[in-house]
């Protein structure tokens, strides 16, 4: 069953900063960026009226530990893998590896834990069980 | 009858590239804080129930000059004046001045053109008039 | 010669607005994402020292006209041609095309222009020729 | 001495997301405003030649709790505090609170960590010690 997504992208030059290296906000984009195309592996996508009622996936934990610097046009692969499926929430581990070093290296490890929640008509969210169909196919990884 | 809005703003890290100036993309940001905060001047937000039905008011046309680079915790002021109100659409230009420059200097120029629209439930954007209670506050500004 | 460049990219999450569709400044971030892959496939970063001395591109135009929305989880291509190339700038046009609809449509137009600068070690930017060895892998491209 | 600084922002239209709340990687954005602005409270650019050798300070940890989300125009004032001051490090946290909520409520908790790093001129970082004339100016605070 589904547990983990890699995904590979080249660094683009607006998420550079002055300092020459990815601004650090960016990383957590990236995160999203492989949850989202997990998502998309199983089926289902982050924001839908696949399941009924439909679900949302707010963030309540972010971090990440940074290493290394990116810099433009880096190839960083970001690898999610599931670390804790709860009945209401889901929790992330991320690492980010440079794939144009030599050797390869990890630059940076994030965290993500999301709730899944019911939106009112005033945009107000409450956490609910994740779907039976979206729960079914996601797993926890090993360890990595 | 109000007719142009000026913000000041400084120039955040984040908004910074690789090259050590505010990348461009963030001018047309800059352009839609200036239209926001002149919309809640006259009483009005840019996203809101207050009409009856909902406006809102998409982008159809964004263009930019830029003459000088803005660079990190710079002063900018964003000067937004309104050059054409039709039944639908407002159209405005700015001006982008670097206030911490002795003498002040202009740095770039702006304009945008925005629809009223309605939303339908799936999203679909319909052009409409715009509401008579926010027409009636807004009046041509005489050429800078 | 190499005249023009497509790419295909698919709308993340943190691109959309609370409208639910891509904030406009994010379509002057695709451009330039064609253009950097551009200059990548005739051999040469938008930003290194390839060139003695090295050249930077800072946009001096920018705009673009928006006729249909894009959403989350679109697939655009941003399709880059040459529209111009003088001794010191090089102008481009963009056709976004939304590949996910039946039928394929364009969505946005876009245009850039870009100046060839020298920068001295305080950041000032001086507008120069293009490297010979640039300009001899740049060609205007027919009309769209 | 100066060991903590609040600033107050209103949230801005491209700084939502199509679930109509902040995108969570702004909050990231909105902790570094607060750090810049303490800085230039005690006389000092996050980013400057003022000390010799220049200095710069990359983030090597980042982490947000969040309770609430923020939505369009909403007012936030985000409050930092220094936790720790080590010799090569600073470490700080931060209160997000919605002031236009009453009563005015915490929507978010955030952590950073920041090293103090020398460049070569290639780019590389290395740890150095606090410059002493900006770690005279800063002090531990009292437990939030």
């Amino acid at each position: 069953m589904p547990s983990e997504f890699k995904i590979i992208r080249r660094v683009e030059f607006s998420e550079t900063d002055m300092v020459g290296i990815v601004h650090y906000s960016n990383f957590f984009r990236f995160m999203e960026t492989a949850e989202h195309a997990f998502f998309r592996s199983i089926g289902y996508s982050i924001v839908s009226n696949q399941t009924n009622p439909p679900v949302g996936w707010p963030r309540v934990h972010a971090s990440c530990d940074f290493r290394q610097p990116l810099r433009f046009e880096d190839e960083v692969e970001v690898h999610m893998i599931v670390t804790e499926k709860k009945s209401k929430s889901l929790s992330y581990e991320f690492r980010f590896r440079k794939l144009n070093a030599n050797p390869i290296v990890e630059v940076a490890r994030g965290k993500l834990t999301v709730v899944c929640v019911t939106c009112d008509p005033q945009g107000k969210m409450t956490a609910t069980h994740i779907p039976r169909e979206i729960a079914e196919k996601i797993e926890v990884a090993k360890p990595l």
